[in-house]
């Protein structure tokens, strides 16, 4: 049984950061992005050790942005979508930081801000905790379906692997703050609330379709929200997906609906956001773990700080799957954990 | 800065289940495991598929011996070495309990402990959580090596990724027992203390020597932890490590006597036990997500359970590495995260 976890004003998020790629960087949230790199190489010698490396870059902007050492980080969460999840075990090796590697497919990033949340919470040994997540457009399409160079044809409902990182410093509220923090901070973003994801799985199969395979996770996640909180969509400057894409966001809001939950008027994907449909062949929108963390550190937590918005939903949606259990016929389970932030 | 956090007496261990396969219900802990299936193959069609039903029969298993139902759990820990570690996802969705994927190699069996721990110790509206980890020896070695029908020849450091899972049901102290809980556990287990591990590259890229890249995490993990802790290596009856193998186990004493901690008289390491040298060719040992888990779920848990030993640190140890990561020459982090049980 899903319930949510009240944590009242105890954690609160200190600083975002974000890296991208050429096509994210060329897109309409591309001046918000901490951080670009037009190769895509990060300078790396291959894709995957190139994922390594933007998380690295990534972290260490963070790092540099909230006026923080390594060690002042007493717990990092991180997770990626290669194999074995060594985009993040490779890069993030040289910090020296106590890790919890996390496997929740494009939902790590509100994954990896629940654990951290929840960490924080539980004890005053921890001040500050780091959640980081990442995804590679050329790592990711050689890994679970072709490398780009052989240039197989995609179907309408197929979706672009962001090349993006986001990273977040959590910490409790009771933390004394640096001099850093005091100036930079006008106001206050808590993580109020967390909920974990149940992994739902509606028999989708097809791989060029995640937006319908995460879609019904992401249905269970707000109608359980929803029915356990005593609050309403109109509650929420936004109800933000990670990644459900167009196709994913429209199924989304027609299974809620059906359901009496309308989420019409709010509700924003980021990887909808993350591209320019007219000039960028990304067909139904962006997917990857580093999309819905970059586009949450770069667009919404500014605006969260500024006070611009004040409360919102944040939930990243995962297709749980991998090249073998679909060359084997099983189908794609998604799940969506959810984390409500707010801005005081 | 890894630290130590003090759980107090707030979190204890309900009940625990293993499910093993062929090899390993032959060695010398075979009758301690709850259910072993001599065919490998669990019912199922595909070795990795093999392993999901692994985990489900684990879970069930788990459930049964708690005389609690999929409800009765908050949040399910989960984690294995498949891709995406679509076994756990794959084996678990049909329970329907909110679920947390984890990666951290083969210290995901502590890494899910600890956090289930940390969870439960940060809200009450927890009360109870799971945590299953697994490992299928013909999943892993065509996924990380070659497949078994090639019968390549294998080095002497080379381990046996173990065909086996380990399950367990954490509550917070102040939840009420159930009539059975009461009736069976004559003493409580408590997760006294918990310590996220820090990502230690010794450069290792052997990958057929896991042991000797994992060594240097648990010498990390416990020079930390009696540096920080006034306690030393005798005032345990165990300390446990997950799958260093022959080869690692030696690798890790001699790293800590090299700096004055002296583990030889009270360490075992789970991969050394979980098989029979003289009879089974295991070459340095078993390995896996599954082997520290089933081996702290059978052997040493109702040992606590009983009270014959009162104060053991048990560490899985991990492995951070891909097929990819080793082909593009990187080398081979290891992680040990730690927890401390008491039986009281």
């Amino acid at each position: 049984m899903q319930k949510i976890i009240d944590l009242g004003k105890r954690v609160r998020l200190l600083e975002a950061a974000s890296a991208v790629g050429h096509e994210e960087f060329f897109g309409p949230l591309g001046d918000l992005f901490d951080y670009h790199d037009e190769s895509d190489k990060f300078g790396a010698k291959t894709w995957e050790l190139s994922e390594g490396e933007l998380d690295r870059i990534t972290l260490n902007l963070l790092l540099k942005k909230a006026g923080l050492k390594p060690c002042d980080i007493d717990i990092l969460f991180a997770g990626d979508l290669q194999n074995q999840c060594v985009a993040s075990s490779q890069g993030l090796s040289s910090f020296g930081i106590p890790y919890i590697g996390l496997y929740g497919a494009c939902s790590t990033s509100a994954e990896g801000l629940l654990c951290a949340s929840m960490f924080l919470n539980s004890s005053k040994s921890l001040k500050r905790c780091a959640s980081i997540t990442s995804s590679h457009n050329c790592a990711a399409e050689r890994q679970f379906r072709t490398p780009i160079e052989y240039g197989g044809q995609r179907t309408p409902t197929a979706q672009w692997t962001a090349t993006a990182a986001g990273a977040f410093i959590l910490e409790r509220s009771d933390t004394e703050g640096t001099e850093k923090d005091t100036k930079s901070l006008k106001r206050n973003i808590y993580v109020r609330e967390v909920m974990a994801g149940k992994i739902v799985d509606s028999g989708v199969s097809d791989a060029a379709n995640m937006g319908a395979a995460m879609a019904p996770a992401a249905a269970d996640t707000i109608e359980s929200y929803f029915k356990k909180s005593e609050s309403s969509p109109s509650d929420f400057d936004f109800i933000i997906t990670g990644d459900l894409g167009k196709e994913g966001g429209e199924i989304l809001r027609e299974l809620l609906l059906s359901i009496g939950i309308d989420i019409r008027k709010n509700h924003s994907d980021c990887g909808v956001m993350m591209y320019d449909f007219k000039r960028q062949d990304v067909h139904s929108g962006a997917s990857g773990c580093g999309c819905s963390a970059s586009v949450l550190a770069s667009y919404f937590i500014p605006r969260l700080k500024k006070g611009e918005i004040k409360n919102i939903l944040f939930m990243a949606t995962g297709a749980l799957m991998s090249p073998s259990s679909i060359q084997q016929g099983g189908s794609i389970a998604g799940i969506a954990p959810l984390i409500h932030l707010t801005s005081e």
